[in-house]
């Protein structure tokens, strides 16, 4: 009766929020000076719908980390990845997309009232094979996949890669690779992108900065050899992103400070990664199963008995935050599992032990 | 035969472009460097779909400038007015709008399909006497305007914003009112938004920041009592706009800057007006007729016998840039006009006295 004057501490493994220490600020308000020193009046006007020709160019060059390169006329700058997905949106029809997945897809497809047709993973990758069933019954022209899955942190093994493009280019349709948490492998070099073994223009490449430089500056961008017509769709939507953004990060690319931070962060993010399993392996009863994040932001945990909407009202009470697993499914599944994140959060083992707890309870029910 | 060899002069009376003296570029620098160091976190990070909160308030202050007080839980921050307009057309329906109006409005409303009924100006705004009328024949729920007009300069009479409210409260639709030009009014003070009569909570207010501090700081925003189905579509199609931009936005406003910003943009676009027309007279045929612009950046020239593409196409060869009348119709109407923007460019006598050379052969056809 006397929770209400309990001192709450917050625990946020709610969102796929980049650590701050990540932030270069320091290097952005040199940059931003910089950029308005020498560039004042572009930077604070309109720029083409496409995004400014040198921004596009730096990301063109950035590319080439992932495995791939293609023009900067190819590349269409967008407010973050998930304008990306809402612009592709528009255009699309018969979708077919791994599953679990990111949230914000699976809203955007019930937000357009779009029918989508879900694949489930193994631990290489979505499984060809059902995928393959469903394009030899339907006329299937998309497929949405992120290679380094949210919210499992599985990662789509190469062999799987290729055989996804070699079934794309069978059944003729483009592949939507959600690539944003590319670089965050941790027990390996991170694999290059799907795009990397594109010969056909199969693969419509999606990614941001969100995850790599800052989530509030809103670059992001869509690569694919077509491109116009998006144009079009971004110019309708709103024009632009903000120029200054893209002077901003078009200079951190430039001044290659890009590699410094993504090395951080993946020691950073992999050492999170692990205190999280450990407290996990220490706190959860065994009965409750978590993936292994071998790249990403998450990992998805799960018991049948569990009830992950009750765990999350009563885990919001302790103060901890996370979102319950029904968000990533497309249909009714999902409701035994949750999703926890280890990028932004620094009390990983006190929030795991207060949810371990609560899950003895619930579990046992 | 040796056009190409000239060197042609730019000049661009395109876009509703703003003159870049008036963005204060030296206090964005010093003001970016403020809050990256006193909230680099936070300007960084993700925020809000509907916008941070202390920026909302800032522009629910600013508001009063126009005559009215909202608060900031009934403010939107969307890319630029445009988005604001793009947010909108996802729950449009049964639309009447003024013509000629922005032409990306038009756009927007044509790129989604939907069905627009126009209703031309007379000198004190759109007709209420065709509007009434099509009102009664029809279930209208949302009607567009822009009281300082794109294209045509002119201003909608405060009678005529009485009535169009009372039209609306008495036949029950919603108005538009993109008031983006609203503080640009050259011979009198500016009359307050329509907004400000509104009791009923009839007006959804759509502006920006991008005529008066800046349009790459993609800084828009709709205020209206019903916001958050708005605010949903917002975080649908892109999370949020940009953190950094909205913190210097509202720095600025905290600061009290606009004010002087302001004043010295409508004695600038004073002058480039009065420039303008006085070239017009000195240049073009009687038989062309101008729009005098009272406010706003552009205005509308007409001859019925002119063919304005054919205008524009001899227009570029002589490097001088132009609107074609045309855009700012849902129907085909506007071929015999086309629209000079006097926002933007320094050159205005030179580039009408182009123009008036090439009408006076024009026109004699």
């Amino acid at each position: 009766m006397f929770d209400l004057h309990y001192t709450v501490m917050e625990i946020n493994f709610n969102w796929g929020i980049p650590d701050p220490s990540t932030f270069v600020w320091k290097e952005i308000v040199e940059i931003t000076k910089y950029v308005l020193e020498t560039q004042h009046e572009k930077a604070l006007q309109y720029a083409p719908a496409q995004g400014i020709e040198e921004v596009r160019y730096e990301i063109s060059k950035f590319l080439i980390k992932r495995g791939f390169s293609l023009d900067e006329d190819y590349i269409l700058l967008t407010n973050g990845a998930k304008e990306g997905i809402f612009i592709l949106s528009e255009v699309f029809s018969n979708v077919v997309s791994e599953e679990p997945t990111y949230q914000g897809f699976i809203s955007t497809m019930k937000y357009k009232g779009i029918n989508v047709y879900p694949i489930p993973w193994d631990n290489e990758g979505p499984r060809i094979d059902l995928l393959e069933k469903i394009v030899k019954e339907k006329s299937i022209k998309y497929f949405y996949v992120t290679p380094v899955n949210n919210p499992m942190g599985r990662v789509m093994s190469m062999e799987r890669r290729k055989q996804l493009l070699e079934l794309a280019s069978q059944f003729d349709f483009k592949i939507i690779e959600d690539d944003i948490y590319g670089f965050y492998v941790y027990d390996s070099p991170p694999l290059p992108a799907i795009k990397s073994l594109d010969k056909e223009g199969r693969v419509i490449y999606i990614s941001s900065f969100s995850k790599i430089i800052s989530p509030g500056l809103r670059i992001g961008f869509i690569a694919h050899e077509e491109i116009e017509k998006m144009v079009k769709i971004k110019n309708e939507i709103n024009h632009q992103v903000s120029s200054l953004d893209q002077f901003i990060v078009g200079e951190i690319l430039k001044r290659e400070l890009i590699d410094n931070i993504i090395n951080y962060a993946r020691v950073l993010y992999k050492k999170k990664r692990d205190i999280m399993v450990q407290s996990i392996k220490e706190y959860f009863p065994q009965s409750v199963e978590c993936t292994y994040p071998q790249g990403g932001f998450f990992m998805l945990c799960e018991n049948s008995k569990l009830d992950s909407l009750l765990l999350l009202k009563e885990a919001n009470r302790r103060g901890v935050k996370f979102v319950p697993g029904t968000e990533f499914y497309y249909s009714e599944k999902g409701k035994g599992s949750f999703r926890l994140s280890f990028s932004y959060e620094n009390k990983i083992a006190e929030g795991i032990k207060i949810l371990g707890e609560l899950l003895r309870q619930e579990v046992s029910l």
